[in-house]
């Protein structure tokens, strides 16, 4: 009670310094290729609170050859992984705090009404990209460690706390650090959750399907097979197979939820003259993959209900749609909702906010589903941050929520690696 | 009698002659904007037949402002249109013999089994780009004219030739000319017809249609609204428009078409993300316009069937589909079919061919809508050249075909012009 106290009391002293961290980890723009000064600032902090570092370049060969590897990136010279330890006492469970440095581009700077790396305060909110995804949820973390370390608190368990990168691309950073042995009793990932408690995480990955036509004259194009024609009885199919998918979810997180593993189609090209008929067209799309899935079965699935389509029509029978899998695979996270980090989770939350929190499945992947597939260590994914204006301009993050999480983080922490008083 | 056995003879004695004029004009490439080498070679020939010429630089102010004046070319500078004339002693009817200098690009060379402008002969063909859309037909016209002037044949009526640029692009060249004032009492377009007599031509329009969406994540799709899900309902709706445009379709010469006048969707690109709900699609086609038909009330007639189906869509009634009508656009022709020109070209026919020639429409527009709508002038396509290879890699044309093209349309023009003896 004593500890509990002391956290919030710090946090409150402390929120102008907290307040400039994150300003300045957001005005430190960290796109793909360019993480290394805001790592730089994460790694300042890390000496500054005592844990013992590890700081590596990723590339290393159990990774690249690891099944669940997936980046188009070759070079991750000067941009390294960040892990820092604060050591327990030993007996307690240990917990793991993944935060993601990367920030998704800030595509038209047009659509921002201040600059996208201001880390401008307005109204209680903090502007930027990155702030809701995920620098404020990464600095829920380091307030969390701070508060405890600064009160004077030992703990049993061990905290590894990581600032990884390539989390918008597949979630290589975090697939290195298990393979460095990194895992835990227990994970928290603050990705943007809108202070709600997600157990369960949709995964996704990436899909395109090609598909040919034979080419004529507009003129007259009865003398050839349009693809376009052809590619949207393909998408009809996938229609078609996300109704299926869909009606035997059964999970009752995902109650609220219109379609838990939606496919979308988010892209078509086809053709090049408008007088021609098209001989391919090109469609990529995103499949949900529900959390007690796994990834081959997904895959299988959508191939056979192509065959499926095929069967049905003369020309796609001869000329079967070509699928790949390509580009972007986030795992699915799958933590039963009655987990004890849950109940730590829920009890800590009700604590600071004094009500019950939300319990959801997730709509979008993360690197929980690395975790805790590869590196067997129980996931939940909470922080402060909207889903909404993620990826977005004018992404912004609320401060109430930054200083909230990390104190429900903190106490989470308390109980969960155990105070050795 | 006499007139029409010389025409035979000069043919058979000048073929080889012939022959090499016809390579000569294939491997001067006159692709848009390229014309002048081979507007050249036919300049010299009609100055060795003693026509009266008349060369120019289109993009005179009355064309740039005609209202089926269509191009995205702006500068013609140094590839003229030419008019050549034989000039009748009076009391007969002129005829217009029309033929475009321009082709369309080789496309990709490798698809070639020669160089594309080898002018190659084999087996009684001769390959390259333009052979047989029209350099092969425009060979025809010069032949036949050759014939009666070298045989010492003076005809009533007025021959004007004309080699045009621009009809691969919508028929500015010809649209020039016949501003200049050459229209004439019939005209014989020699477009690759494989030997059919085309008086009626199916006219063409191209269109763009932008249909919005509504982004969103694709884990949550349902948060958006996909523009390619609304692209196919366009696309559908536009397949049912095709569909009643035909049955009402009653012309004889359109018995043999499965399709007389269709509506090709020749592109569509929409997305840039495969995990983002795609905000917009463009779709791009070409719409085909019956001989008896209006341009303007074709384009209401799409227009209003997109009208239709938003009122069919919560979505699209608030978020109207986007017509333009852009790029391409030939007019119909529709001459009767028992036209005094047609009679013509029929009895000709049969004269040297001793059968019935095979009466259509074509599935394509050419210059004969502009000479027929804007020049009044009744208008017949015919020609040696075979469609299916027009447009595509290793064109070849007959020779044969040539050669008996040139005898139909000489005497064709005896029977027209009428002999002065």
């Amino acid at each position: 009670m004593q500890a509990e106290k002391k956290i919030k009391e710090w946090l409150g002293v402390n929120r102008p310094k907290g307040i400039r961290f994150l300003q300045r980890l957001v005005q430190e723009g960290s796109t793909r290729g360019n993480e290394s000064k805001a790592q730089a600032i994460i790694i300042e902090k890390c000496r500054k609170l005592g844990l013992s570092l590890d700081i590596w370049e990723i590339g290393e060969d159990v990774l690249l050859k690891h099944p669940v590897f997936c980046t188009d990136r070759t070079d991750f010279t000067g941009n390294p992984n960040v892990v820092g330890i604060l050591k327990g006492t030993g007996g307690g469970r240990s917990i793991l705090l993944n935060g993601h440095i990367d920030v998704v581009p800030e595509g038209d700077r047009k659509d921002w009404q201040h600059d996208p790396f201001s880390g401008l305060l307005e109204d209680g909110k903090l502007y930027g990209r990155g702030s809701t995804d995920m620098k404020g949820g990464t600095v829920s973390l380091i307030l969390a460690m701070e508060a405890i370390i600064q009160s004077g608190i030992q703990l049993k368990g061990d905290v590894i706390f990581q600032s990884v990168i390539e989390e918008e691309s597949g979630g290589a950073g975090t697939l290195a650090a298990v393979l460095r042995g990194y895992t835990a009793d227990g994970a928290i990932i603050p990705e943007p959750t809108n202070m709600k408690l997600f157990p369960k995480q949709q995964g996704s990955m990436w899909f395109r399907i090609t598909v040919k036509g034979r080419s004529a004259h507009g003129g007259t194009r009865y003398e050839g097979i349009n693809a376009i024609e052809k590619a949207m009885l393909v998408i009809t199919k996938l229609q078609e197979l996300e109704e299926k998918r869909n009606m035997r979810i059964t999970e009752p997180l995902y109650q609220n939820t219109p379609i838990p593993v939606p496919i979308n189609i988010g892209k078509i090209y086809s053709g090049e003259w408008p007088s021609s008929v098209p001989d391919l067209a090109i469609i990529e799309g995103r499949i949900g993959v529900a959390p007690n899935e796994e990834m081959k079965d997904v895959e299988k699935e959508l191939e056979n209900c192509l065959l499926e389509l095929a069967q049905t029509d003369a020309w796609l029978s001869k000329s079967l749609p070509k699928v790949e899998w390509f580009g972007g695979r986030w795992l699915p996270g799958n933590l039963d909702s009655n987990h004890p980090l849950m109940e730590t989770l829920t009890t800590c939350f009700e604590k600071v906010k004094d009500t019950r929190p939300i319990i959801e499945a997730s709509p979008w992947g993360t690197d929980g589903g690395i975790l805790s597939r590869v590196g067997d260590t129980p996931v939940v994914v909470f922080g402060p941050g909207v889903t909404e204006v993620a990826h977005d301009a004018n992404e912004y993050i609320s401060i109430n929520d930054v200083f909230e999480a990390a104190e429900i983080i903190a106490l989470a922490i308390l109980d969960w690696c155990e105070i050795d008083s």
